[in-house]
Parts: structure tokens; sequence; C-alpha cells
């Protein structure tokens, strides 16, 4: 998780979801500080609802009262909510993304990190953590932190929406050693060290956290949260999780 | 231009190639030195004849004889010569792509550089670097070398198209710094030092010459070969140099 906002020269993701949405052909790449090089389609940070991954479309089932969209990039989940009904408050360091998800009518977008924009007396009922943000936890330690900053902003009966990916199921040979390089210095596996790169812009690195459900469930204990189900079967799914104050529903 | 075959771990443009073949969603990623990311659709490097830029397929009304391919990568422009009855000889320096254009029929492809695996009794009639492969040249002194030594393996009648496209037309304020820099170092503006990035794999640096008409006029002086036409108009463009010692056509 990055601890401040970008500077122009580091918000190479505001400049490609600027370009992408001017209508040029981009292709996000993402370094890897084993020299590691990922490149994606970036389309999917403004999809339609339509094209959303199964688990997030099911996910949205889930969502009630005032909501925080945390990482929000150019609104793709918090425009969706927002039309839906719900107050929402979204968050990013981008510049641009702020900007970008402003303009396309989220009414309430928010520059900076998480301790400098929400107020210690808002409180939320529906966290969301989608589209992967579940990585913003970063790993063990700063994981626990967040989870702990986010019990104190939610509601009693509020809840994380959390979207993440198993990294160990089907892993590939590269994927595997950079793994037990993590586990050889006393990381989480899943856990990547990255930085997004667009033309002359590069963001600085930051962890992204990968987590198997059980991971997820462990990193939770202790922090005020319970998962309490996780939506999908396959290798992506969403945590959900709730205030473990709450009484599981089946008492 | 790179002075040696690549290592398996050095070789990610035939691993781009490799799994564009494969029928993956992959983007090319070429990094320069001053930190700029490119990204771009490889699909170019298996494009069938009527998809080639305009100045390409005029160009291929100029190939006669014995063919040299160099920089062949996959085998798009060497595959398609050959088709047309051309004896044709292959280089590249990433074994993958060796491998793939001759998987794709290639007959005659040649894993190393031009002096290691170019006879020197061996004549061509036609030298294509096509496909931005006037870039091989490199830089004034690199790409002078490089004209005299295919002056020696050419014949009488030779002839070399060499595509590029002029860097200083509608240059980005990013490309014009980066020119900039180029010349105070005394180096031509439109050298790009650059390497390509896929998955774990990177080739070292290299360097890159993108030339305006006039320039590419100016480096054949005195090499043996003379810029008797360039095929295009726009930003792209294919040269057509000729050896100095064959009489213009008007005379």
């Amino acid at each position: 998780m990055l601890r401040a906002p970008l500077t122009p020269a580091q918000d190479a993701f505001g400049q490609l979801l600027s370009d992408l949405l001017a209508g040029r052909h981009v292709a996000e790449v993402v370094e890897r500080d084993d020299g590691c090089m990922f490149t994606g389609d970036p389309a999917y940070y403004v999809a339609p609802f339509r094209s959303w991954w199964p688990q997030e479309r099911r996910a949205m089932r889930l969502v009630r009262g005032r909501v925080l969209d945390l990482g929000c990039g150019a609104g793709r989940v918090g425009l969706h909510v927002q039309s839906r009904g719900h107050e929402v408050v979204a968050v990013d360091v981008s510049p641009l993304a702020v900007e970008i998800a402003r303009e396309r009518g989220l009414a309430d977008v928010r520059l900076g990190t998480l301790d400098r924009v929400v107020r210690r007396d808002e409180r939320f009922d529906t966290i969301l953590l989608l589209g992967n943000n579940l990585g913003l936890l970063g790993g063990e330690r700063q994981g626990r932190q967040l989870l702990r900053k986010l019990a104190r902003i939610s509601t009693e009966r509020g809840r994380i929406l959390a979207g993440s990916y198993d990294p160990y199921e089907g892993a590939s040979e590269s994927a595997r050693r950079y793994q037990e390089r993590n586990r050889k210095r006393g990381r989480m596996g899943g856990i990547e060290r990255l930085r997004v790169r667009y033309r002359e812009y590069a963001t600085p690195w930051y962890d992204v956290l990968f987590a198997s459900r059980e991971e997820v469930a462990q990193l939770a204990e202790g922090t005020g949260w319970v998962a309490r189900r996780f939506v999908g079967e396959g290798t992506g799914y969403v945590a959900v999780l709730e205030r473990a104050c709450t009484r599981p529903r089946s008492r």
C-alpha cells in the first residue's frame, strides 16, 4: 500500500487510465522486483457490470448501507454501487484516477490514504477492496494493521468484500520460485513487490498481497474481523469479512 | 545491434513470439534507458502480406535475386519473399525466433550475427532490413560499419530495403527531450537505447536507430551505398539504398 498520494511523475496508473479513456490502445505493464514483467489489458478497470468476474457480480448482493471503496481507480465498482442507491466514499492515491472517477460521476472521491481522508468519526457498513484490492493488505503486519483500522471505521454490522486469487493454485515455476524466496525471508508466500510502469511514469515499489482463502482467514484473526465466507469457487474469489463482534447468523 | 546470439534468459523477443504463436494474448514491452516504457501489439511480427504497412507492400516490388533477411524474427518478410520464388538467407540473434521461422517454413535461417553466419564469399542481390530494422544500424559509427560489411557481401546490383520512421516529425515532448540528450552526447538524435522485456526474460540493452530520410542519405555516403529513393510519403518509409558503383538509372 502506498503511504501518500502519487506525484505526477509517479502516477503511472492514472496516466494509463487517462489514455485508456481517451480511446488509445494501451497495455498495463507491471514490473516485479525480480525483473519479471506482467502485461494485461486494462479494459477491466472500466468494465460494465455485465462483464465483471462472476464472483464480483455475486458479491454485489452483499453490499449494504454506507460504502467505502478503497483503491477506487476509475470508479468501476463505486459507480455501480452508487447507481444502486448507496452513499459511496471512494479513495485512491492516484490524482488522475481520482479526477477520472469524479468526471465519471462518482460523488465523493478523496485523494490520499485512509488515515488522511477518512475522518475518525465516519462509519461504513460495507468496505470494498475489489479487483484484487485485497492486495492493499500488503502482507501480514501491514495487513493486520489495515484490518484494525477498518474495524474502527466500520459499523457493528460492517462487512469487507475483498477480491483476490489463490496464488498457489496452478502457480508457474517462476511464481513458485518467487513464493519460496518470500518464505525464506519470513514473508507470506503470495506477496509481490511491484510497480506500475507506463510511458515515462512509474509508481514507487509497493507490496501487493495475494493470499489463499485460509491465509485470509488467519490474517483476519484478532483484528476485529472474521472471514465469514468466500464467494467464487475457482482461483479467484471475494472474501467476505464480518465484524468479529457480530454473532454468526447460524446461532 | 546485438553482438552474439541471445542466451535463453535473454531471449525475451523469442519467448514473446512463441507465446503469441501459441495463441496467448501478449503485449510487447520495450524499455528505454531513461525509464520510458513502450507497449505494442506484437501481431505485426506475423502479419500476412495484406496487413503490412503500405510502404512495405510497395517495397516488395523492388526485391530481386538472392535475398538476405536481417533480423528475420518469426519470418514475416522472409516467408513472403521465399513464396515468391526467391532464395532467402534469414538471420536472427534470437534462438527461439530462428526455431519459429524454421518451423514456419523458412528454408535457410541462421542463428547469430552477420560476421559469424554469412560466409565472406556469399553474395546477395537484396538485403532486407524491414519492420524498422534500419534500427540495426544503431548509430553513426556502427551504422557505417554495418553498411560497409553489407556492401562487401552484396552483388554489383545489390540493393538494401530498410524500414524506419522519421523520429522528429510530430515527436512527443518526451521524445524531443531524449533526442536532445542524444545530441548533447554527440549521438544522432534518433538513437534509442532499448531492451525488450517479457515475463522473466530481458534482452541486453542495445542501440536502435530511427532516422530521417536525410540522415539515412548522409549515413550511406562513403559506405558503398547511395540512398536512391524512399518508399512511403508519411512518417514511416522504406529507404532504398543501391550500390554506389552502380550508375544512376537516369544516365
